[in-house]
């Protein structure tokens, strides 16, 4: 009986067509860390529970717990790396230099309900910043975020940057209970969806019934209204506006002068401005946030949402160890949204294979030649295999060639093994030379464009 | 109330000391299998539990179970990255061509009992050749091994061959019950630890009672020790002689016919006869071999076993679909094994930074000057990084810079400043120059011995 052997449900193969491209990718993202100094970290893909919850008996993330058969350990998978970079700078507080500038690469899971275009298991790409609270590492992250994007290939993407201080100083500058924040901010989130009427109305609702609301007051409203509207212009006069304007909100002071220091560091660093704006719809979901918040967007495919994405978090370690609080920033590529992007901006295409050059085989007594001309090869580092598949016949090892896009083949019969030479073939221009054995890898390379 | 933070049992961490040269070999291993022509495949960490025991109620190895609270789905972690292949290749049969040279590279999981040294996750890189019984695919995979090990550096490595087919005529050349031929294996697979007399002592005990023993006769031992004494000599003369040895054995005789053909080609891939060794006492452990088998160790570090190995396996596809069985032949690095091979060999050092240049950071008025002298270096590619530590003196952030092993640093103070110039400071000789700010990346690269 054969057994049921599908993928698990949310979870998903690349094949190579998908993965070349995409190592490609993520070998450009490493890159680019690199050059900005960063160093990578691995953590395992278990953890322990209490670590992933951080103990919170509210947590509400769903994680995949694991364990033996009868075992009363308590693992769970991560579903971030930002939690395990937290446990590492708690635990080896000692041994890791800081500033700590580290990237880590590796797949989180998390239990979403399995439907269409939702996956339980996905790939992230992080750089932090760990041990310096000057807005300068702030900036190096908006930086990195906008270099990353370029190299990617990205022509038209967007680093939008505001500050969690400013947005918590809403309540104060708005006039309204401090501990409707997260409530008012959900609701601003929605902008982009259903614009400024719907988003009056969800905040002016009494906030009983099945509806959101938080019942605001009109001056509230209005209020809220004016720090939403301000928008484009530079990057110095939408600080100014908004310092203008919550002039009576000390926390959004102090955000709007970081802002201002992130600023003068982002222009050093040679980022254009058009690659960033100063966003105050900004919010970044996730709690931990403390200071400065950035997104990626890509503005010729809205839909997508953000694919880069990060911000100042100088709490987090103290979960671990409240003696030991440590300032830190960073963001994190959202891998597989980001390829699906480069997917549909035609920015990468699948590929079948790495192969540059295939010997053909289908004599078997010149076999063992065509094996010495793919070792030649090989050694001058150009990808290239023996054709090893069922077909016998030199045109049907030709069609197959072909549909691998492979460039180019090598073609040894009896004639060419007895007179010591080969057939090069070139099947993007059709061109076929003969070549002495011992020159192949001087003609291929020729073709290839590459030095020998 | 701080959480409990450690590491869960059995796992740990890599910090950048160590995962910047373990990268760098996973680089190296990933360019050596895309030159033989292999390409990347994907799949999930999490597989459904019935692929991953293959529906055997027996099945043996501790595997972590993975779900959700209150669900009842059967997942399981993957316990190695051959089964997951097999399933992809029932999977797909119509989208995949054949013969399919995957290379993949991922984290498997094993319940091991926590324990000095044993770890519960643990990385593999395995290359695989899947659809044709070719032996020229065999070749291809000892050949895969020995350019990958001279790739990484080792002087003194070997690729031992054998055939399953061999061992599995042993019962019928030597004179014992074909079923006992498992027992037989394990107890020949002990003769580097108890030698030959300890095997002949096991082989010759009766099977009941605790201590191992399969109760063969005198003159079946005597047949199994002629057989293990052919050793030494050429790949030829030890294929002769086993030919001669075990004439009466069909099963043999097929598998020495395939070694045959092996090493034919294994010669035209250009593999020297040095870097491998036909070994008659190669048996590997997995069940699901059938062919010929091989496994690399190190002449200079016995103790460390075995550091890439891999085999034929026919039957493994046809668990998931008995109407596709699907010759595959392949082999598994083990990562942290080859990697703790390399740091005993000192082919490997930690190492602190990827950084090249550090721009001192320690007169606020100088900041923003910094900043752009590390955007023009990162520009270049050069691995940059500004001063972003507690360190507020120049000495102070020299000293750090020298600690981190950071071969250049740039200066910059209120003179240098104004007079439109920097310091260029080599670690490594003490030298320092001023050079104008506009040429500080040839200066520096001058200095890296790069091109700029």
């Amino acid at each position: 009986m054969p057994i049921e052997y599908g993928l698990a449900a949310g979870f998903r193969d690349y094949l190579p067509a998908d993965m070349i491209p995409r190592q490609k990718m993520l070998d450009t993202i490493r890159s680019v860390f690199e050059r900005f100094g960063f160093v990578p970290l691995d953590t395992p893909g278990l953890e322990q529970e209490s670590v992933l919850t951080g103990g919170d008996p509210n947590f509400k993330m769903h994680i995949f717990r694991a364990g033996l058969k009868n075992s009363n350990e308590s693992l769970a998978l991560r579903f971030d790396l930002t939690v395990p970079l937290a446990r590492v700078v708690a635990t080896y507080r000692n041994e890791i230099t800081r500033p700590f500038k580290r990237y880590q690469v590796g797949k989180v899971w998390r239990g979403e309900k399995p439907q269409a275009g939702r996956f339980r298991e996905f790939t992230q790409f992080d750089a932090d910043i760990v041990g310096t609270k000057s807005m300068q590492a702030d900036a190096e992250i908006v930086a990195l975020i906008a270099e990353t994007m370029i190299a990617l290939g990205f022509e038209k993407s967007l680093v939008r940057v505001n500050n969690r201080k400013i947005l918590n100083g809403l309540a104060e500058y708005a006039g309204f209970p401090a501990e409707r924040t997260a409530e008012v901010l959900r609701i601003i989130d929605k902008l982009d969806k259903i614009a400024w009427e719907g988003v009056a109305e969800e905040l002016g609702r009494a906030p009983d019934g099945d509806m959101p609301g938080v019942g605001l007051a009109d001056q509230e409203i209005t209020a809220i209204k004016r720090f939403i509207e301000i928008r484009g212009g530079t990057q110095e006069e939408i600080l100014q506006a908004v310092e203008s304007l919550m002039a009576g909100a000390p926390t959004a002071q102090v955000g709007i002068a970081e802002l201002r220091e992130v600023l003068a560091h982002v222009r050093a660093l040679g980022v254009p401005d058009e690659k960033w704006a100063i966003d105050l719809s900004v919010a970044r979901g996730l709690g931990y946030y403390t200071g400065p918040v950035f997104e990626a967007i890509l503005t010729d495919l809205p839909g997508i949402g953000s694919v880069f994405s990060g911000g100042r978090y100088d709490d987090l370690v103290a979960r671990f160890n409240p003696n030991a609080t440590v300032p830190a920033v960073g963001a994190s590529v959202g891998v597989d949204r980001i390829f699906a992007a480069m997917e549909k901006l035609g920015i990468v295409r699948g590929q079948k294979t790495v192969t540059q050059v295939m010997v053909l085989n289908f004599d078997k007594n010149c076999a063992t030649t065509g094996e010495a001309v793919v070792a030649s090869l090989r050694r001058a580092d150009i990808p290239s295999e023996i054709y090893l598949g069922g077909e016998s016949t030199l045109k049907a090892q030709l069609t197959y060639a072909v549909k691998q896009d492979i460039p180019i083949v090598v073609i040894i019969g009896e004639s060419e093994k007895s007179a010591g030479v080969v057939q090069v073939k070139d099947l993007r221009t059709k061109n076929q030379t003969t070549v002495p054995q011992p020159e192949v890898v001087q003609a291929v390379s020729r073709l290839l464009g590459r030095s020998s």
